[in-house]
């Protein structure tokens, strides 16, 4: 299984944006910096922490640019801003300094998109090419994320071509980095290693980026899948955050504690440090005032079982 | 990844007995008896439903004669009972005809079996040696269990060697089947894949199960990693019940339905209705008057969300 699994990996930790936000009560800004700070310090050099969508649309991140210029991280840290649209990019780039890399999105799937962002998928890929365009002649790094690349809870299984076919236009467009994302949780070990296999193949100088959910408890089955296909990049969320919960009550992102564990086990080193992020995501259940459902949480590193002879 | 998938794998379900047994309350005979059958019309064709231990040690399964006499399953469901040792089975052939299958056990790590039945490895196997002749001599099928075969909460890392030499000496005494149990979640996906290819090999003729736990995520991740080094035989629990949490408070067994869930969503056959055992897994919800823990319990079968259009 393991020719073509990577010995390093990159994770982004997404929470601070994708799980705040699909959080019911907006959370104060000093909690959300706290824990940000907290991410920073426990080795996680990606950080995505912000979007630019009206702010009447998605209260929960509307204090975006004080967030931004409260985080004291540390210098290695690149902190990511989700980009929706030009306008959204405007915004942004009023605080230029602030971050160091933008994401913009669009769905593989057209009833998705449609209902995510109101325009079709051509109308969406049009504005994207000129923000992408606009975001690297910054010199900001643009990465671009496709959702429902793995599957769409109206339109089934997303013909992998189609997908494939958006990713290198982003790349043409100036993204260095093209995320596919299992939206709904509807991806599966064995078409994810077909698909980052292709992906890989497919995208020569582009880094890939997994972003998978946890719907159905597979999520680190997919990851893994993902790892042996050769992918070195993954985007997960502190606490088992976000993720847009499909059926409402499911879970949604993997647990970056999760991943991390995961992976230091197999001897895949992260950068990260795992009661770090575990302490990160104890403080989020104190400041959310609920359980959260990843399981490091719980069980803690398996350092910690073993050393309890 | 694929080259030693297999298409089919056989699932045996434990929660009737890994299950019933960690529960805090004794639950009722006829509930039990009710989600068996239900486990048995979902196509799980493997079931194990009892335990010859003491009444006074485990009183939550003190009604196992009870539960064998009145479960009313499919002709083609093995029906499993634990036997500790050998008073075990004499108590078990009182009732010879109501099972098909026949369990024993063992730690690989001394530490742990010293603790769990208070006698060393060496003394464990003198007995069940005898044991597993008298039960294989009874025409009745003996499946062997080795605990703690990925690692141990006390010993740490366990030697590859020593858990397959017990292996060896139990398909010598007679064992048709071997399982191997991630007793505290313990195992990890790259050290599963050699170790189920190692196992593979030196068990020829032998049926070489897998038992994992999800207590830190990735128990369908170590699946998927035996399933690609060649195995076609596992266990879990539906609804996730059961495994002896270490720690208290994590999980134990990985959940039939996100088991099954997976598989499916791959191609590889199991047999068994997923919507059957999501309906036994909530029917347990009721019966235990709390909140399961398994995913698909939630999210239902991916095709469910694809049917949502």
């Amino acid at each position: 299984m393991s020719t073509r699994r990577p010995q390093r990996v990159h994770i982004r930790e997404v929470g601070p944006r994708d799980g705040f936000q699909n959080e019911p009560e907006q959370i104060a800004t000093e909690d959300k910096v706290r824990l940000i700070n907290a991410l920073g310090r426990a080795g996680l050099h990606r950080i995505e922490v912000a979007s630019f969508v009206r702010p009447d649309v998605i209260p929960q991140l509307s204090d975006g640019v004080e967030v931004l210029s409260s985080v004291d991280v540390p210098d290695d840290v690149a902190l990511m801003v989700l980009i929706p649209n030009s306008k959204g990019l405007d915004n942004a780039l009023k605080v230029r300094d602030k971050f160091h890399e933008a994401a913009i999105f669009v769905s593989a799937s057209e009833t998705h998109n449609k209902k995510n962002v109101n325009r079709t998928i051509d109308e969406t890929m049009a504005d994207l090419d000129g923000v992408a365009k606009r975001i690297t002649s910054e010199g900001i790094r643009c990465a671009a994320v496709i959702a429902t690349s793995f599957g769409c809870p109206y339109e089934g299984r997303v013909d992998l071509e189609r997908v494939l076919s958006l990713a290198e236009r982003f790349a043409e467009a100036g993204a260095s980095e093209v995320g596919f994302g299992d939206t709904t949780g509807m991806a599966n070990p064995g078409y994810v290693s077909e698909f980052f296999s292709a992906a890989l193949e497919r995208l020569p100088g582009v880094e890939v980026t997994a972003h998978f959910h946890n719907t159905r408890g597979q999520g680190l089955a997919n990851a893994l899948a993902a790892l042996e296909a050769g992918c070195s990049s993954f985007e997960s969320s502190f606490g088992e955050l976000g993720g847009c919960p499909v059926p409402p009550g499911s879970t949604g992102n993997i647990a970056t504690e999760d991943l991390v564990s995961m992976f230091h086990e197999m001897g895949v080193e992260t950068g990260v440090s795992l009661p770090g992020v575990i302490d990160a995501a104890r403080e989020a259940q104190t400041v959310l005032g609920r359980k959260l459902t990843s399981h490091s949480i719980v069980a803690g590193p398996v350092e910690w079982a073993s050393a309890r002879s």
